[in-house]
């Protein structure tokens, strides 16, 4: 068996964003889907029955004919299992994965603020791996969490700028894409000629979540980043692509031009390069003046590549911008399948399916 | 004749915010479109003919049958204009009006900042009529103009808290409806399923008109307001009403809540109390946490009233809340009616028609 | 107390057909809204509380504080009930209510192939009425159904076709509005930016309902219409109106003039023009060539007045022509409210009051 | 020099359908576009500057760098041209180029009616190729066309039932993308929430078109096939995909289950079993009852496979189905792609190369 050769379950598998994970999965270099788990009203019939498949490309014949599990350990064998749950049951199934020795790579809130669980963009906070070694299910499991859809963007855009500058508060509205809330979501008639000026929780992740993607691990903790950060987020009738109007104010004096420059130079860490998910550039800087744009912008880097336009002097703060990233992509399947790659890269599955050899099997 | 009952004349009667005007006139107490105007192309063709009318509700009958004139001032009989016409021309032909002895009440954008020319909200600086009795282009003609439709709405939400504190700078997004662009405006594929993050001229407009409209009179000018305010603009999906997003600072230390009570209980200045078009309330705070929405609120006060949401505490600034207006009511053709129905009320129609009156005509 | 003063109960008021009956019923000269009733979720809860309210027009004031009531004969003290009740629950409902000596005006499907229950369209059958007196609930309690929305708007254009001519076959496509389905209804992520070709049952309705509606009164039976109808229902990302691209086919030779003519000259029975809420005209026929367009004309008459343009003859069967309805107002509420003021007009509405006055109560 | 390998201009380059075949063209197997060409404005401009770039993806490196050239002969040395001109000006610039010698291949529809110019579809009627032959430019040079985007669709129904069948009549309600209408093409006004039930010319053109492509070749002209088609065009708010809603008439005895039998055997001409851009299938019928969806299916096949669904007996005519195809990739630039891939493989552009070799050079 190759190094990077691991088979992988999906739970969730049948929701929007469990969709999305067996697209992108389809013909991975490393990872192969071998197991799909969804709720009992689900479970024993063949994917393809059982999901009312939303993308435009066909179910990967491979996955169609997959028989859908039920969500526990003793269901599904694989190396690894990438969580697309609601997080009304996400806390308690993932628990149940990594007791049973299984990594649980997951796109849920349930973990995020967890002290021991990485909450991961691995351009951004690759160091935060290390908690992994902290957490304690036995058997060699863990969890490892991405951000927010609407925060992971924003976070691609924000960290270029801490690592050149002294960041000190970011003013944001967001217009939120309609897969953000999963389907059925949004009623149509919520949806069409309006904007609604309300995402249950979002603004309060978005002044959460940063803070902790941001910070400095000390020890077996992250220090939370010193960052102020307040959003207004409102759903806008646009399928894919969530868009950032944000305003950043920084302790040194610091202009537009700069601001620019420092996104378009940036590197992500050299512990990204091999992964086969890896945007390049991470981030891009439009000059159009009408840039970015979701239907335009959003698709770039296959959806991983994050945009910025509209880099200009703001005279209430320091600089403002506008970012547009993909909500389902690298704000959800796509950053967790990073996130997995990252651990393969680094080894812990493959310790993992180590610790899995050697003790007595789960269940 | 009743003190007041004007002849009114359209210029740009044709277009989108043309067509806003006759169908907000028809039935009013005071005013009667008794002639209308536009380019060459349109004159000489019953207005029926002439407009590719877009409202859902039929043109007034008396206007349909009306034969549209050039856009000259001895060509209509009227006692005072309103301006629909687009800036390319309406400098000139303005002006022509003015000279001619005629009030011309615009919305265009020609005049917003000109030293003698009012930027008029009525229930927001209503003294700054007094400008006019500086203009002089003769035979009593004089120009008033109302502010962007961007700008009139926010405005609306600033001055109760400029009337009730010490208001520093405003942080604020906007999501601008497609019928802000005018006919045929937007392109379809741009718009659908899409957000444009800009829109030529506006966040410089948002800059700068505010400035003009919340200042001092002093003696013969206008002492700008003190307020620095910095806006991202962008065009949604939305048919009719601009939603502003908007985080505010103050020199004194305010809260969420008292920014509400002082959006609540701001009475309109007593000078527009008779004025048929003005709305009641002038703004209206909404409870509900998905409040306010286009869909929902547009036509609140038949779109005069503006509606404000979400007033929250902000970490980064002091106070953000999301405001709501009909743009091309209040920010644009009921803007300027309820600005002609002030000058009428105040006796500047009925001056200047004694004026006409009393001068070899014009022309 | 006058002839036409009665005093009206909602049932299922909470939803968005119950809504609309509540603002095509505010300053009713014939009808007050005295009682409103939904789900045992929503009883006991002030109606502004209970009701997701979905238009932007606020809530009358006389029902927002009304207490919802459940769906009982003896909760509600009223001369009339609207049913926009949802068809899991309408037919045992209305049947208690009938029972209880109740007239129901009932928009929903459950009795609308009744043998004794009218399906009625006041311009159209008005003589279906006389069916009710066949009905034997008990107590002077009766049902009067309206049809299907996307039903009810493609007869009033057919009915003066087969008034003046001897119309054979209709094939139809429907492009029918989003609030056709109900909130929550359509999920926004299959609705913008496309069509979907089904909608469950819809297809069967347009195949039958017709020939019911259309059919002879004969005795105490209906004589089904001689008519062949073949629909394709698709959904459409509009709001509110159903379009019908219909081409028809007579057994006589008739062509698209004459249809046009049919149309325009089509005047609706006597029996119908006292009804306030009568639209004048029934059918408008609309020259422009992209006429009708659901943003354009849905609103014709207050929405009761349906639009038919494109009247061309068609090499296939003999002419074609695009027709639009209004599917919340004509096709729903406003319908069934029509029915209402020819049941109170014709004394029905009285005959039931008689006789519930002299019946020991219900219950 | 390999046999297929042809350096390929694109007349129109900086239009919506320029872009399609640009993007398309990119990495093909035969052809290289080595010159882009466009009206006097763009002319002299890099691609990369002259076209507003409306695809997610990015501008192909190659063509982006090249700069615009004049529409005629002499600017652009290649083996073929592609001609996404506007039908304004594309009847005079394709002769020229004819009669330069150089084969057109053209979008345009000035030629399609033409005697000598084939209407082609290549898996429908690869035969009239054989009219090239009779065509007289002179030099070589010749033009073939593909038909208009609402035909080509439901052509490629179609002809596997008349293959089958003998079909007498069709009658469609066709659903038309926003793309269709070129950009800026509709405004967003009348598409936001709205259909339109009119498209300048298109019930004409599927009225003729059809009958030209399914005829018969005899001798050098074509006998157009005896079917009657009756369409209603109009313009729904979806980005790509036209939805048509068609039921058929046979002269012989023919249901629904026969239908999808002979859509789903069907098997395209030998001829074209090696061209690049050929879809597998060519039809494809799907059976969910919600199916075909633009936003679902449009993609298939690249944008090259028709998609059927909702295949019923027809109460009115014999058997009715919605049929969905790809505007602007099946219906126009992949359509004209798929023609010059069958010139290529049946030697006419080799044939043509030769010709020009051994004449005097055009201009």
């Amino acid at each position: 068996m190759d190094e990077h050769d691991y088979r992988v379950g999906i739970l969730g598998a049948t929701g929007a964003v469990g969709q999305t994970f067996i697209r992108l999965l389809d013909d991975h270099p490393w990872f192969t889907v071998t197991s799909v788990a969804a709720s009992e009203r689900s479970a024993g019939r063949p994917y393809r029955e059982a999901a009312n498949w939303l993308s435009g490309q066909p179910i990967p014949p491979s996955v169609a004919s997959l028989e859908v599990q039920s969500t526990e350990p003793e269901a599904m064998d694989c190396d690894v299992v990438f969580s697309a749950l609601d997080s009304s049951v996400a806390g308690e199934i993932e628990e149940a994965f990594a007791r049973a020795g299984v990594p649980v790579v997951s796109n849920a809130k349930n973990y995020r603020q967890h002290d021991r669980v990485p909450l991961l963009i691995p351009e951004v906070n690759p160091g935060h791996l290390a908690l992994i070694d902290e957490q304690s299910w036995g058997d060699g499991g863990f969890i490892v969490t991405n951000p927010n859809c609407s925060t992971t963007g924003l976070i691609c855009g924000l960290h270029p700028l801490m690592d050149a500058f002294d960041l000190e508060a970011v003013q944001v509205t967001m217009l939120q894409a309609l897969s953000g809330a999963g389907y059925p979501g949004v009623p149509s008639l919520d949806a069409v000629g309006n904007v609604i000026p309300h995402i249950g929780g979002e603004e309060e992740k978005l002044a959460t979540e940063p803070r902790k993607i941001l910070g400095t691990l000390d020890g077996d903790r992250i220090e939370p980043a010193a960052l102020t950060l307040s959003a207004q987020c409102t759903r806008v009738p646009v399928r894919n692509g969530h868009l950032a109007c944000a305003s950043v104010r920084f302790r040194d004096d610091i202009e537009a031009e700069a601001v620019a420059d420092a996104l378009r130079t940036f590197r992500a860490p050299a512990v990204t390069e091999s992964l086969p998910s890896r945007p390049d550039p991470f981030v891009q800087v439009l000059d159009a003046p009408d840039a970015p744009q979701p239907q335009r912008h959003v698709e770039a880097g296959g959806g991983m590549t994050v945009s910025v336009g509209r880099v200009q002097d703001c005279p209430v703060n320091d600089v403002k911008f506008v970012l547009l990233s993909h909500n389902t992509v690298r704000g959800a399947a796509g950053g967790a399948l990073l996130n997995a790659e990252l651990l393969a890269s680094e080894g812990y599955l493959d310790r993992a399916r180590a610790d899995a050899a050697t003790e007595p099997a789960a269940g």
